[in-house]
């Protein structure tokens, strides 16, 4: 949940004046979305959401950001589509911060995963990675397994406070993932949202009763790479039960319906469980490295890092492609 | 900001069949609010609130502001109208929490207060008081000055660790306030917001370009004591500058505004230094009781209690009614 930075009345007022959106009608903090602030703005011309991007994200990179949005809402994805100004420049300056407004997406992030929702999943996700195919600015991804050994070493002095003896089995698991990790070309590569956790994917249902994707959301850690790790993201973040058990047939679900759309060749299909092993050890570092930097009394809740320990380990054991959903 | 009640889809679905709102649309966290979980809510019949209310309010209470907030709207106040559900209940349970959707109310709070917001505030004000005044039921007020004494009591043991001094300083001013304060029946009594912060007043530009009250929200601390007190608080909250300076400009706004709808009596303008030293102590004490009691790395971010005392320690030094805007 998150409001960083706050915005005066004039600011918004003189903000909003270079835009077509007519009068300003509400403007509320969302308590959702942890690096960035975001409100719910509402003008004569609609919903809309206001971002101001925060210390995290390097104003450099905004432009690839908003510019894959751009181009993925063009290719009928469902996502935030960035909206210019009267000069036709969407991203802006306010309150201090590089912010600007994007197109408001309907729909309701499931607080609890059920069975119905595997499938739509992993349709949305291979679409948008087809939608991504013709955006060929490259943005490597930093938060990728060259990244993990040095957010390890950052973990290193305070890591087995957290639980003990956390760093000598990261090493060694580590170790294990970067030998066995995909070589360069090896996989297909592409756009990907590298963080599609439940929270970032709306639903509503359609017009059979069932759930049905309506938006993604938040692509501020969208990066090029193996398009396979981007479902391997979406297995450790949407098909473990809140006891820690996987639930291979959510997996089973996700995975058939991402293949109605893109087959996993069979480099793929070899490949993901050491991308799973991949995506739940990134996720590990990153909520270990801020829940021994968060300081005490944060407005930022801190995520659990253990939950990730167990999902490794669970990827860690889990024999062959059949035992994670394939 | 507050979510501390997360609502799955389905527990949200039944909820919303018992109302005439049609299908979903979008339901999102609110970043604002301390007490409650609010959540925007978006159907086809428009935009709503959601509050799930938490802990600190007592459920057998939500019937008394619910119904105040039914009765200021029915008389063109400008307030959350909570919305019955087909069977004409508001009040349901949603979560294993107490629940209601409220109409959305239009506006932005101020983040920073400029001259122009105190005479519509001092009108807003006086309007509620007016439209309060055949509402019957009586609420006392759970945090006047006679729980003063016993939350200061709850504050002795670590309240020095805050500020070296303070409970010795809060044992004599409280004596000094509750020796002033006025004897029940000597002052016009009613029902009260007793929590006009910024953020619970919503402005919109009127067709001048001025700002012009278009809500007041969060009337969950209402209750019945005098009216001459919540002006006291709006003063406490409204005409300070960030660097602790009194606005006397301001508060002479506020105060005249008000006056032209509810002129105060002798007795009232008499009372106000010493009601607003009332209600800058009860900002202190609850703050300072939150910021002891708040466990590091709460959700909730803490509130400076030295910023009351610095209030506090204005108005006992203000010398008569002219210094703080009579």
């Amino acid at each position: 949940m998150a409001v960083y930075t706050e915005v005066t009345d004039e600011a918004l007022r003189s903000f909003l004046a270079a835009y077509p959106l007519g009068d300003l009608i509400a403007f509320r903090g969302i308590a959702e979305g942890v690096e960035n602030s975001n409100y719910a703005l509402k003008t004569r011309a609609g919903d809309f959401i206001l971002t101001l991007y925060e210390k995290r994200v390097d104003p450099a990179e905004l432009p690839w950001f908003l510019g894959l949005m751009e181009h993925l809402a063009a290719r009928g994805l469902r996502c935030p589509q960035p909206v210019q100004a009267r000069d036709g420049v969407a991203l802006r300056e306010l309150a201090g911060r590089p912010a600007a407004i994007c197109t408001f997406l309907p729909g309701v992030w499931p607080r609890r995963i059920r069975p119905e929702h595997g499938a739509p999943l992993g349709e949305a996700l291979a679409r948008l990675h087809a939608a991504g195919a013709d955006f060929t600015a490259i943005r490597p991804n930093g938060l990728g397994p060259a990244s993990w050994g040095p957010l390890l070493d950052r973990c290193r002095a305070g890591g087995d406070a957290v639980h003990p003896g956390l760093i000598t089995e990261l090493d060694r698991t580590l170790s294990g993932i970067l030998a066995a990790w995909p070589a360069p070309g090896q996989l297909p590569a592409g756009q990907i949202h590298a963080d599609l956790f439940p929270d970032n994917v709306f639903f509503l249902d359609g017009p059979d009763g069932k759930p049905a994707v309506s938006g993604l959301i938040d692509f501020y850690f969208a990066c090029t790479d193996l398009l396979a790790y981007d479902i391997a993201v979406c297995l450790n973040a949407w098909c473990f039960e809140t006891d820690g058990s996987f639930n291979v047939t959510r997996a089973h679900a996700v995975l058939a319906a991402y293949q109605r759309v893109r087959p996993l060749s069979a480099e793929e299909r070899a490949a993901l469980p050491v991308l799973c092993r991949g995506a739940a050890i990134r996720f590990l570092l990153t909520r270990l490295y801020d829940w021994m930097a968060t300081p005490p009394g944060a407005l930022v809740t801190r995520k659990d890092p253990l939950e990730y320990l167990a999902k490794l380990r669970f990827f860690a054991a889990a024999e062959g492609p059949r035992a994670i959903g394939l």
